[in-house]
Parts: structure tokens; sequence; C-alpha cells
């Protein structure tokens, strides 16, 4: 019988007949990132532990030492009074380490019937259960800040663009409406996402299942999981759900860049549409005068960030065979990275959302310019029979008369309207005015008074407000 | 009045005092592309014009002719003999021009109420549901293919993997019904995707809404959609349902590229685990001798393709403030990729898969090297209270024991392997068989034959085998 | 001896017995993309035919009838008549299998010491080559039309922005002149690359080199190749000359989108800085006003497409074990997707670039507000010996004054500007107008006429103008 | 005359009325990771004081009092005795303010004629400049460990691989030395990276230049510079250098995971190629008897990660309009991150390459099956003046007739051979040899051992070996 070679002094060192290199050590850990996991580690094992007990492969007492251990081992290691150990590789081996020097042999029959594969899986899948309701009140703190400005601003009007041109006037109100939808799609999303992330991995073992007698149905009771995973060799080599989830947070960041676009446009002096408080902007360390857009500027930035993690994981999975690979070790940092990101995105983002105030004046004043109720002057005369392509091109062509004329529409006379269709009639002047043209959208979704004001109040419905 | 200028040759041309260089048509034309989505372009004008005509806004006759019209070009480009005409750009317009040619002023009432914003947003939305269900079906038909080759060879043993090192035995068909779970879940997915993609967006109009008497729940009734979109803003930019699509489309052929490595990896002489037929691979320029794995090798490289794909989109979006920005006529390109790449790869798998063999003795040869049973000596160990940690240490030292021998396990005497635990009695030889492991894993999803012939059996049923 | 199977139809087919099914042969046929490499496959061949002989594998009259065939063939695929054969799978296959249709039992010995590997490799590094030119020449183009519109608008001031806020006034030419080095980079990132490409793979033959008396150098040297490659097994697999390649494409385009997100704010009516010719912008079918700037649009949205080829290039390599894998086929079209998205808006860019002229006026006026010149006002202290410092917080509470004050530094009065810092004296007022701000900067780089003219004169000297 | 309100504890907070929410300090701070340029910054603090002082901007004295502090702060820092300030949000300022407050008013003369932009570009292409240097010797340092293997194995055969099937015998030095001319590339193209690097941002000032009398040449030559920035404005928005250096890192850390992925495949029992030290190596919690490859498995996952933060990095300059933008500081964390993968990648490669050794038994017979010389006999039959295409035929046809046979070639009789072929002798067993084989790729870059010898040799003189 050999005795123990130097590599048994971890826990898998049995068959290994020398110490694993330090330069190895250093670059196979994982317990500077995964130590995060702590909490979810050790709820999955208190609940593994539980159904052993049940199962017979642990005795009340052993249990009980267990389940004590690792209490005091989380009371530790949020207390930052837990010392890690990178020779311990991870936060699994770890705490196991730590409950077997803590409470003995009881320690050391914990890992029965179950894999290291099997419990990183369990906890990113616990984290990440838990992360998309963080995230989703995020979402649902940041459509607030949204529906409440809307309620603010009611009424106010401001230019529609297409092609970043002005194109026909709306209410400021309707326009912050289209990001809380934009955000709810993401909420809805992050909703499908976590029913996947909610089925139990626990007890693929190895990665065949295992023989000795286990409850798998119990434990994702015990952790409130929906279900069980159905093949344990899928099991062991699946993440897909933290891809899915990452893919949510890049649409969430891009969402976000949408939004810090417009932020930063509307502070610049040109559009000048809204102020951001003193507090929510940073200076510059050479020019005296300079009041920065910073946040929505680093949000808009950071997309790059979430979508290069989602790349990261993609990439990480291409070409591998079953089951567990040790390259899957990579997928925590660019999930960490993803909800880091955007957790304090969608944070600061609805704080300043909230602390910000439109110029309504400009805003208005905008609405004054660029012939924005052409399409207006369109259908006016589509009411009046003219087939709407043709009314297009009438309309195009008092534009340019305009053009040349250097003015608006509003201020063409009725004789000049009338020179190029006599279906123009005095009543024209109505449909030319920008509230006109605003209170006029009517049909589902448009932005007039009546419309953005049933979906604000369904929007405040939802939101508890 | 103006003339109209060289510009209004266009459908938009009226304000235009100069025609559009011909440079900057060829640049901006999507009709060499859009031109795939007819069908349902020619679908949702038809649903338009009968809410037009429902709400006063074409007569009986008017709408006879469009539908009419809008069928016989349907005809022609379906016959090829449809000629595109690049200078009317994109498929909207060679349709709606095309109509007004053939049927005159009704045709120039078309477009009333609605753009092409509208249009190439529900044009999209139409093209992507069809495709989630035949992504659908592609997939189930790659399941079948699995599920039928899973009963072919059941009872049949390989070893399993994970690091790629050999780890313990499993049958065929449970290596096989992994892949069963992993398209499965993205069926899933594809189906969440659909349900946001089911929306209808027509009747944004421009961006803001409509004046004009229009019904958008009929429309969308028309066309079999679940619901209409909530605000007319956020509907003209939103391209999310396509990004969603594209990110389900990455994930299944990120999950080709783990079977097709795996394929690859067993059609070579080392594993020679399977065989391609002839039929199914190709040769080499040079080497006579050569009988490639194409099928599968392209399939992983395509995953790259994929990626790229999704990558494009999110970019796309990046920092685009609200609505339309010309910028997402580029949605397309990679979208159309995805399909037709994913499909193309879904299909010709499951061709392959339906016609490829297993060398079982071959595999059940490779289960019996690498000590794989050592994990069933461990837990052999814990039913003999012996607790986990100590037992994987206890095995782990036989198998030095064994490497310095240069045997396997079972080629050790009771004496010898009692020298390492006095728990070790004559049963254990039993533990030690290929079979015997198999078939101890009975936890749910592990590789007995009982829990595979059960998973099995599900999935014919769910399969309708 | 058996008889040919149906496989042999195929060139390599001696050892198949059965045919490539016909869904097969449609999934791996590459010839719909790879046939626009036919010149340099044509070119590659001649020069191998050439050492071919003059090393005694060929006669003279067999060379002789090669050369003319290959000729022939050229000439016929040039004017669209030769019929390309998908069963014949690629570029290399069909010429090599129409020329020995044409000339006989000669075009069988062409294929002697080399593989489709070594070609594909070979017509790659031409294409590119010639592509690294080309896209040099279109970077020179879009180079000389900010040099000239440079010239045109020399003395011309705007605001300088960063954080896209208004912050020093500077020349327009000196932004158009960051155009003008930011493209130099790519051109010389480009030279870089082209040195990569240009070195001659042909020889690697299947893997391993070659024992037939072939001399590489001579290849090398017939087709302008600097050097050699100098590992066979190394060359069969290498793309990274093309990565690299597609590498400087993104970047390309990434320059582009940002000079694309620059004219579509200038063309804003916020801006309204720069007016786009009619001819190259377009309207919307329901707006009739609308003049769109769709080519920086566009640009700005293919940034993606290139990003999107370059990821996929980068995922298609990962984890492919040496020599030649068939995933490599999948290198070509996100290659030729790169190249002619780059040089089609590179194109169009100088195009829309020499024709769209500056609201100078505007410009002008835009510099008037945003304490523009509060930067001159602390170097002015600085140079009356106040630290820098401490001067860029007294002109931080005088710029906090005039906001309260809502005025610009120049309407201060010197008591005013005095009670902030008694270092301030009546020369102030030279400091903080616009153009003496300007004309100050003379470090080299900076934006005073001087710097900005000798930049000007020599980017003229080097652009030959 | 207002009081310096909350907002003025930041150096830039002159003409802030409110002092930053902490909630955006903590969201803008960059110090927790800039902090590592802490060097670099000191260094560039020092050169631009230095000119200051030459160009009578600060006395000698003030200068003599920044260079002490500065180097001061820098011995602290090293230490880890400097406290680091969020609340003074990046490097930059953390070591002006400290050195405000340990030489007082000279300290606050150091920031004149420049701004943070400059800085952060500054030190960003110093330290990307020592990177540069630091990844070549990396590079080196893993091709000596390749050429050292290749002659420790000079001699010894082994298949070479297309498309993972056996395809020719090759010499396991000859398989090395690819590796030698790929990762010789990636040296290469950061030498070029370097040159484009080596550039000084240095007195763009805030973006225009400046007015102060500075001297850019001078501080470039201080800093070991090649040259100096041509364009203020382009110089503070430019981070190209750095998505060009990350795009080098993306290619290195991919052609790492090609070899990891050979390693994989190398080590596991199918296979078994090499032998990978315990020390190397780590082992499973569950599975007593595993030993698994975990370097190079790591290594390969990690390509996905510096892929990722190219993708962020091409992402987060798209459609930033010119100079500086906030957007920017999302940068550095890509670029450390690639910097430290790649680096501890080649290092931990280069370590296991030095310590593996090859199984050249195993190795040799691998070369035994697979008719891999069946290319050989199409070679000899050419020298006898079959046609290439006719002899690839015809040896086709002899390997359907061994598959059928189940034999290798070197088993059939002259008799056998010459029914396929009358040109065949029996001097064709030379070339059915696998020694005779990889002896006769005498061409260019071939595998025999000549030309590998002389390779070798070039290499180990390269290497200074």
């Amino acid at each position: 019988m050999t005795t123990p070679a130097s590599g048994s002094e971890k826990l898998w060192g049995g068959r290994f007949a020398a110490a694993t290199a330090e330069s190895v050590e250093k670059f196979t850990a994982s317990i500077h990132y995964d130590a995060r996991l702590y909490r979810y580690d050790i709820s999955g094992s208190k609940a593994h532990a539980t159904m052993l007990a049940e199962n017979g492969l642990l005795s009340r007492d052993e249990l009980s030492a267990i389940i004590d251990g690792l209490s005091g081992i989380e009371v530790d290691i949020a207390a930052g009074s837990f010392a890690f150990r990178r020779e311990l590789e991870d936060i699994h081996m770890n705490i196991e380490k730590a409950l077997a020097e803590r409470i003995g042999p009881a320690g050391a029959k914990l890992h029965s019937a179950r894999s290291r594969n099997d419990q990183i899986a369990l906890d990113l899948r616990l984290y990440l259960r838990d992360e998309c309701d963080r995230l989703g009140e995020l979402l649902t703190a940041l459509r607030r800040a949204f529906v409440i400005q809307a309620r603010t601003y009611l009424g106010a009007v401001m230019p529609g663009y297409t092609h970043l041109q002005r194109a026909q006037p709306v209410l400021i109100s309707h326009h912050l409406l289209a990001y809380y939808e934009m955000f709810g799609r993401d909420a809805d999303r992050l909703q499908d996402c976590r029913r996947r992330i909610n089925v139990c991995p626990l007890g693929s073992a190895a990665l065949a299942g295992t023989g000795l007698p286990i409850d798998r149905e119990r434990v994702a009771e015990l952790l409130g999981f929906d279900d069980v995973t159905a093949n344990s060799m899928d099991t062991a080599g699946d993440r897909d759900f933290a891809i899915e989830f990452v893919s949510c947070c890049a649409l969430i960041q891009l969402h976000l860049s949408r939004l810090s676009e417009e932020l930063v446009l509307w502070a610049g002096s040109e559009f000048n549409f809204v102020n951001l408080p003193d507090r929510f902007c940073t200076g510059s360390s050479i020019m005296p005068q300079k009041k920065n857009p910073d946040i929505p500027e680093l949000i808009r930035g950071k997309s790059g960030r979430v979508v290069g993690s989602l790349m990261s994981l993609l990439t990480l999975i291409k070409g591998l065979p079953l089951t567990y690979n040790r390259d899957l070790q990579e997928d925590k940092e660019p999930v960490f990275d993803a909800v880091d990101t955007v957790s304090a995105s969608l944070a600061i983002m609805a704080e300043l959302l909230a602390n910000l105030s439109f110029n309504t004046e400009t805003m208005r004043a905008a609405t004054a310019t660029g012939f924005m109720t052409a399409t207006d002057l369109a259908d006016y005369l589509v009411v009046k029979d003219v087939p709407f392509r043709e009314a297009h091109g009438i309309v195009g062509r008092i534009v340019g008369y305009c053009l040349e004329k250097k003015c608006e529409l509003d201020a063409l006379s009725l004789d000049e309207l009338r020179s190029f269709s006599p279906a123009i009639d005095k009543d024209v002047f109505e449909v030319l005015s920008v509230d006109g043209s605003v209170e006029s959208r009517i049909s589902t979704g448009g932005t007039s008074s009546q419309r953005v004001t049933e979906a604000l109040g369904a929007a405040e419905k939802h939101m508890g407000i």
C-alpha cells in the first residue's frame, strides 16, 4: 500500500504522485471569484445533507453537525473572517475542507453522491435565479421612473424623430413610455429565462447519475426548484441557462445605450432638452466650464462590456464535447460581470431619470420647424379622397416650395396651398398646428393625449403607483 | 406651383430637387435581399386594405382591385416573372409601384395610414413567426433521429467522458438522449421567442400613430397575431424580437458544434466509434485514401457564422436613438443568414444521424480501461460506512497502485484490495464490472437501463414515435 | 480490381463506394461564392504548371496546352459563359475538370504536388493582396476628400466637443484632418497586414510537403510573393492573414461609424452644420417632408456587419487542431462580405464628403455660447503665474457666476472678472474671443491656423494634391 | 463672488453648485482598476514637468519639488501604503491631489497645458508598449519550448492529420515547429502594433492643443517615443492602438486554443500521445481515478474571454463622435484582462510544454494504419508518368480494395498492386514505408528530416539556443 503522496493534500489527491505546481494552482484556482457563491453553495449542501439523512446516508447527528458547521462557515464568510485558501481551488472545496476541520468525520460524508460539477451547476442556477428576481426589481424601478416622469410632463410636446430628423410632434410622455415598453420586454424575457434556470441539476454526480440511494426530487423541493433535470450527461455540461441570462443582460444594456445616447444628445447645447443635475455630472480637469453627462456615456460604453461577456460565453462552449470540460470554469466571470454591470447601470439610470428635468419650452419650440405636420396635411387630403400616394406628392411639392421660400407650412396662405391641390380648404390650418397633429393620433398606441393617458394609467396600475 | 423634380420618380420624391445618385441607389437598395419577404408583404397589405375598406378608406371595388392586383403580383414573383427594380429600393415600393401600374388609382390609396417602417416590422415578424415554426419542426426531426438511434442501440455501453478523459461507463442511448434534452431546450426557447414575435406592429404609421380611422386590432386578427404593440415610437425602432431569435439560433448552432466535435472525434481512427456513410463524406484532391467528416466539420465551422450574425445585430442597435434609423435596414441579412444556416445544418445533421452506425464493440472495449468503475468502488465503501472523502482517498491510492502495476481495478486480488481498506469484501467485484456500474445508476436522469428506458419511452411518446 | 464506384465521378472518388448524397453536395459546395476567386486560381495554376514544366513534371507541350486551356477558361468565366457545376464543389475542381475536358491528359497532370488546401490558401492570399491595395486606394480617395474640404473651409471655426458638450473652438479643417489621420492609420495597418499576406503557401501539398521535385521559391517569384511559408503543416491550417485583414476592415468601418454619427448629428435641425445634397438622401414613404441622411446611417449600421464577420472568423478557428479542417471553408464569406462592405462604404463616403457643404455661419454661431474660452482664461492666469489648479478653480467660479447671470464670459466687465482674481487685467478680453482662442493653440498638432495650414500642406503633398 | 460650492472638493469642481452623489462617484470611479497604471502616470508627469520647467512654466525649485514628490508617491504606492480615494475618481487625480498635499503650490502647477484625456492616452500607450515587450518575451519563451522539444524528439514520427483523420506521417518535430511559426507571426504582429503605440499623445490638452509654450517633441524624447501624434482632436479620442493590441491578443489566445485542443486530445486514452506530469493536472472531487488536463482546457476556454474583450472594445467605439467621450473609460478593463489572460496562458503553456513527454511508440504505431502512404503511391505513379489525377483514381481504388480486404497498403502483393496499374513495380514498397514517406518530403517547409533539421537549426539560432 502506498503512502499518501504529496498530491493528496488535495481532497482529490489520492492517485497523484506529485503535488500540484504552484503556478498551476494559481492558474487553475477560482476561489477569488467563485467565493461570491458561498451562500448558494451552503444552501445546496444543507439540502443535499438533509436528503442524505432522509435516505439513510447520514445519521441524524451527522446531519445536525453538518448543518451547524455549514451555518457557522456561512456566518464567518459573511463576516469576512473566513480564510479562503487558494490551494483548495474553489468555493466547494474550501467549504468542505473547513467543514471537515470543524466537525470531523461527518464532514467527510457530505460529498457522497455528488460532484463539484453538480455543485457549481447548482450554485450558478441558485445565484442566477436570485439575480433574475433582482434585475426584475431594478427594471421595475427604472420603468417606474419613466412612468413618474411621463405623468409629470403629461401634455408637453417635443419633436418625434426618425433618422434623427424631426418627423412628427409627439408627447414627451409618449416618448418616455416607449422605454417603459422596451424595458418591459426585458423583464418578460428574464421571466422566461428564470423558468429554464429553475431546474435542479444536483444528482448528476460525476456525469452518469449515482447508485447511492438519493432523492433528487426532494432536494429540488427543499431548494424551491420547479423540477429536476432529465439527463445526467446533458446536465453536467449545460450552461445554456447562463448564456441565455447574459443574452438578456446584453439586450438590457443595449436598451440602456439607446436611452443614454438620447440623454447625451439632449444634454448638449444643440438640443438642450434636458437638465442633468450637477450631482449626476462631473467636470473636466482642464476646462473649467465643463459639466459632462458621464453617467449616460459610461452606461452606453458599458454595452460593449456586456456584449463582450456574451461573446465570451458563446465562444466558450463552441466545440465542447459532452459533458463537463474544465473550460466551463470560465463561465463565471462573464456572468458576474454582466450582472454587476447591468445592475449598476439600471440602478443609476433610474436615479438619474428621477432627478432630471425637461426644458419643455425648448422642446416645444423645436416642433415649430421641420414641417412636422406634413403627414397630417397628406392625411387631410386622404380624407378629402385624394389617394395617399398622390397626396404625398402634393405635400412634398408644397414642402419644396416652403424650402425655397424659407418658411414653414403654416405660414402659407390658403391660396398658395390651393395652388397645389384644390382639395385643400380653410379647415386645413387646424391640421397644421402642432397640438392638432398630436391630438389627432388616436390609433392604438398613438401619441394623442387620450391614448397616452390610457397607456400611462395602465402603466401606473401595473407598477402599483 | 413647382413641377415635379427629377427626384419625384421616387414614390417619396415630391420634395426633392434632384434625382438620387446611382451610386446612392445602389448603396441603399435592399430589394436584392428583402424580396424574400414578398409573401409576407403581400399578406400584410391585403389585411391592411381589408381593414381600410372596413373603415371607409377604400371602397369595396378598390379593395377588390387591390386584393386581385396583389394576388397577381404574388403569382408573378413566385413564378420568377416579376421584374424587381433597384431604383424602387425595397420590396414594399416594388410591390406598391407595380400595383399602381396594374390597377391604377386604387393602388395609390393602399399606403394610407402606414409607413414602410410599419411594413418591414410587420414582414419581419410574419417571416420569423413562420421560421420559428419551421425551426421547431427541424428540431423535432433532429430529436427524433436521436430517439430512434437511442432505441436502436439500447443496451450498448460506451465510455462517458469528463475533460475528454474516460470517466464512467454509460449507455450510448443515454449519451444520445443528452442531445435530445439539449435541443429540447432550444425548441422551448424558440416558443418563448415566438410569443414576443407574434405581436402586430402595423399602425405605428410614421412613428406617432395616425389620425386616419384605422383598426389595429382588426389587422392583427386578420394576420393571426395575439396582440398589437402598445407604443408607436417603441414599435418603429424595435428589433428585439429579431435579436432574440438570432440568439436562439446561435445557441442551436453551438449545440450542433458540440455534437459535431464528437462526431469528428468518433470518426477518427483513434476513437473509431462511428461509421459515417460514404454518401455523407467527401475525399481529398491529393490524398487518395481520405474520407473526411465534412458535414460535422462544416456545421461546427458555421457556429462562427451565426455568432457573427448575432454580434452584427447587437452592434447594430448600440446607441441608436428612438425611433426608426436607417441603420436598421442592416437587420435583415444577418437574420436571413442565421435562418438559412441553422435550417440547413439541422436538416443535414438529422439526415446524417439517421444514417450513421456505431461500432459498439469498439465502444465497449474502450470502457475496459481507464479505471472507469473507481467511483463505484468509492460508493461501495460509502455503503460500508466509510465516509466518502476517505473512500475517495482509498480508491485514489488503489488507482495509483494499479498505475504502477499497469493493470485495471478488476485485475487486483481481494487481498490486494483489502490492503487498502478492510471494508472491502468479495462482493466488490460486482461493482467493478462495467455493466454493474451502468446498471447501478438508477438516480433520476441516470444511465441505468431502467432510467434510460423510461426516458426513451417518454421521448418516443413526446415525438409521436 | 474493383470497377469505379458511383462515387468516382468526383475527382477524388476512387475509394468511395457510394455517390455523395445530393443534400450533402448542396451543403458542402462552395462554388457559389468561391467562383469569385477564379482569376487567382488560374494565375496560381499557370505559375504552378510553369514550375512543374521547368522541373520536368510536364513537357513543354503539356505546359502550353495547360496555359492555353486555362486562359480559355478565364475568358469564358469573365464572359459569364462558363457553366459552374455544384457537384464539382469548388472553383478548383470546376476549373480542373473543365481543363481536363478541354485539353485531355495534360490537364490530369496539373494537380501533381499540390492539394486544394494549397490552392485555396494561395487564392485567398492573392485575392487579399489585391484587396489590400484596392482598400488602400479607397482610403486615399477618402483622405483626399477630407483634405480638399479642409482646404475649402480653411479659416472657418466650429465648436470642438468633448462628451458631445461644447468644449473649445476649433477650425473645421482641424476637425476634418482628424479623420485624415484616423484613416491614415488604417492604411498603415493594411500595409503591415499585406506583408504577412504576401507569402506563398503553395507547396504544402496535403500537409507535409511533397517528394516530387518542385521549386516553391520559383512559384513565389512568378506570383510576386516576397517569400515562401516555412512549415507545411502550419501553412495548411493558417488563416491568420485573413483574420488580421478583417480586423483591419472592422476598424475602418468603425471609424466610418464615428464619422457617420457626426454627419447624422450635423444634418439634423438641432446642429444644422451640414447640407447633404438631395442626391445623397432619400425620403419617407409616409412623411412628405423628410430628407434623411441614409448614407451615413447605413454605413454606421454596417459596422455591426464587419464586426460580425470578424467574430465569425475568430470563433471559426477556436479549438481547431492542426492542419486543414473543413471548418476553414467558412472563412471566405465573412472575408468577402467585409471586403464588399468596407469598399462600398469607403467609396460612397468619399463621394458624399466631396459633395457636402458646411453651414459655416451656423457653426461659428455655435461657438458663441458654452463658455468655450474658459480654458483660455485659465491659461491666461497661468501665464500670470497663478498655479493652474487654482486658475481652474477661479474660472470655474466665474462660469458659475455667468450661469446665474445667464451670460457668457465675454459679457462680464473687467471689475466683475477681477473680483474673482486680481491677476486679471484688461488684456483678458483678447483671450476670451473665439478667434483669439483658436489662433493661440500653436502646440504641435493644435488647431491654430498656422498649425492646421502646415498639417494641410503636408497632407496635400502626401496625397499628391 | 460665489463661495466654493460643495462640488469644489473635486479638483474640477469650481463651477459646480452641488457635490457629486455618492452613487455617481461609485459608478464613475476608475481608481480601482486604473491604479495599475501609476508608474506610467508618474513617469509621464515627470517628463511633462521637466518640459514645463525647460519652457519657463515651472521654476527649477518647483520642478525639483514635483519630481521628489512624485518619486515619494511612487514609492508609497509600490509599498502599498498609499491611500487611494474613490472620490478623486482616477489615478491622475489621486496622484495630483497627493502631490499638492505633499509639496504645496508647486503641485498645483503640474496640470498646466494638459488634461486627463492627455494623461490616460499617455499612460495607456506607455503601459501597452511595455506589455508588447513582455508578451514578446513570453512568446519567445513558448517558442523556445517548442524548439527544445523538437530537438529532443527529432526523428520520431507521428500521424499528420487533416480533418482530424490520419493523412500522412510526419515528424513530431515538424508538428511542433508549426506552432513555432504560428506564434512567430504573433510576435511579428505585436511589433507592428508597438510601432503604432509608440507615438506620444501628450499635448492635445483638452482637445485643441494649447497656447501655453510647450514642447511636445521634448516630452516624447524624454519618454522614449518615436514621434508625436499629428492632430490633437484625433489623439484625444483615439483608442485604435488598444484595439489593435487586443486583436493581437485574441489571435494569440486562439492559437493557444488550437494547441490546447491537441493536448487535450493527445492526453486522452484514445490518442495517448502525451504524458502530462501530475503536477500540471488536477483530479476529480468524485472520481478517484481522474487526472485531468485542466491547463489546456482552461487556456482553450480563455480564448472566449479575450475574444469577448475585443468585442467589448469594438462595440465601445461604434458611433462615438470626436473627440473624448466618457465611454472611453471602459477601454481599460478589457485591455487589462486581455494582458493578464494572455500573459498567464503563455507562461503556463511554456512551462507545461517543457515538462511533457511524448509517447513516441504509440505515435509511431498510429502511423501504421490509415493508408497514410497513399499519396506517396500516387506520386510514385506520377514519376512513372501516370497523370496525377489518374494516379489518384488508381490509388483510391487500391484503398477501396484494402478496405474490403481489411488490410493496409503494404500488405498487398506486387501482383495485387499491378492489377490496378502496370506502372507499379517492385520498387513501390520503398515508398509505402512510413519512414520512406517522411524522408521523401524534401520540398521547402516539408517534413523530411533534412528540412526539419534545417528549420530547427534556424529556429535555435533565432532563439539563441
